[in-house]
């Protein structure tokens, strides 16, 4: 392998900035994880530019390849065909940012592709994870929010716009809680980490969650996710039965995009996906009664990331060395 | 133009069965209707399919060709590559049927193709109607239930099994009214020509549509979707109330799939899209403030299907020619 093939992704999330130096195999070689500056979450983006420039500086000054390995940025939300940031329901100060114009100011030795997160992280899937020879798939990535990549084809499809796939924003209850995009009753109040925690909170407040609120002080108020999927690994059947409820608000989303798309395979991505057979055991149950025709229809696999967490980054290296679909 | 361009396509529906023998231009040369059959409705699936042979028959009587034209049928439903329906809300009698083998019994002689009806319309639209040009579109079909068809790079998306655009049983309300399909609250309970008759005795029941109620009787049970749509035509501003709903309803769907597919245009055809501005221009506008960061995308445009009703048997016609894609 040269050193041409060497490639650099980083992951712009709400609360980490992760970026991983890739080899021609896709392997990382090197990566580097910052915490999402604080001031930018208070209106300057110019921080969250210099925190991914840090990045890059860091895992170049570690592996110095010459040329200097292309950039792939993924960020979450409706990313355009020119890197701008145009909607962005959980990194909102960083809309309208152009991404790509700005970073190729100062990386100006290097080619900067910006790319939809759950694109790039579809992107590693299919070409060295859980979506590899999978023509007709989909992928979704449940963390603060839900993203979502559509593949036909084995390609990604983009639309119209370079838009498609925005699946945490399809409403499931158009009389359900405010969404940060503005809508109501989107997919992701239910089926994201986001969604876990009001589950969880709701559950506490109506006296379920016992030994988890206990555990965080006994304020149902103070119960997050991750108290829950603790809980449910050391087989609480507390928070055993909200991970199925979370489960079934999962399926009943994949249902709906499987009537639309008719995937052979959805792979779960994202932070919730490290919760495992504990969300998609309840997810595929709910899922063979929640489908349109279910029994008419071959099956679709519902499986985890093979990549986990760091395909959104791995993919956007891969974005910047082979260009968006 | 030669006899050889000559193809016949079938659309089968709950009520009627429509026939057209359509020429290499597409022109339809000749049409044929008949009662989808009251016997099939009691279980009698032959009665089906001597139906559809009577349709053929009758076309082919009337302009003899030679060879004999290949035969398309459009019908509802999970139709499978062998074409065989797997499954059909609307046509549950017919399940199972392998209506191309079963066909080609007869028609021995002939090519006989099998596809969903929505993609028959869609494959209408694309080659002659307001699909034309349109890389990234859908077509819903808004009939006793709603059909679905999606284009990428100007072809029909099919899907894993060939069951893709199954889009009226995308669920809109877990909690919502049950459908024929098993599930509860799907889309097409609110946006199809049933979800009009619904909202209307809803509308009737709580006291609105006065003139309607008493041109039908007095009963609100009486009040057909119909007779809404005549009402709305003359002006009646209750009769209009309605349709808005229906059409904000349809907006919710259309927004939906605009988060996941990212169309430049979707086509509304089926026997709802006969109200043309009174729907259309209502789910506009409600589409606007639906869909997932608005005013970050470029618009989608929503059009009335140029082929109107006639849409599924012209294109079945076409797929008889042309294959499935």
């Amino acid at each position: 392998m040269t050193d041409g093939e060497m490639a650099i992704g980083v992951d712009i999330g709400g609360t980490k900035v992760f970026g991983v130096m890739v080899d021609g195999a896709g392997e990382i070689v090197s990566a580097a994880k910052l915490t999402t500056p604080r001031s930018f979450r208070t209106g300057d983006p110019q921080v969250l530019l210099e925190t991914v420039l840090e990045v890059v500086d860091v895992l170049s000054a570690r592996v110095p390849v010459q040329p200097a390995p292309p950039v792939g940025i993924g960020v979450p939300g409706l990313v355009d065909r020119a890197g701008r940031l145009r909607f962005s329901p959980h990194l909102p100060e960083a809309e309208g940012l152009e991404f790509g114009n700005l970073l190729l100011r100062t990386l100006a030795n290097r080619s900067v592709v910006v790319e939809n997160d759950a694109n790039c992280a579809a992107r590693a899937e299919l070409e060295f994870g859980s979506l590899q020879g999978v023509a007709d798939g989909l992928m979704v990535t449940l963390g603060t929010g839900i993203g979502g990549a559509l593949i036909s084809g084995g390609r990604l499809l983009t639309g119209a716009s370079g838009f498609a796939g925005e699946v945490g924003h399809m409403v499931v209850d158009p009389s359900g809680p405010p969404c940060p995009c503005g809508g109501r009753g989107c997919w992701e109040r239910y089926a994201s980490g986001g969604g876990l925690g009001r589950l969880a909170r709701e559950a506490a407040a109506a006296g379920r969650l016992t030994a988890v609120v206990e555990d965080v002080g006994g304020d149902p108020e103070n119960v997050h996710g991750e108290d829950v999927t603790n809980a449910a690994r050391s087989g609480d059947s507390e928070a055993l039965a909200v991970l199925a409820e979370l489960g079934w608000w999962l399926a009943l989303g994949l249902a709906n995009l499987t009537a639309v798309l008719d995937p052979r395979r959805c792979v779960v991505g994202g932070g919730l996906a490290e919760a495992g057979a504990l969300l998609l055991d309840p997810a595929r149950k709910a899922f063979d009664e929640l489908v349109e025709g279910g029994r008419a229809r071959p099956g679709m696999e519902l499986v985890a990331a093979g990549l986990g967490e760091r395909a959104g980054a791995v993919g956007a290296a891969l974005v910047a060395r082979d260009g968006r679909q």
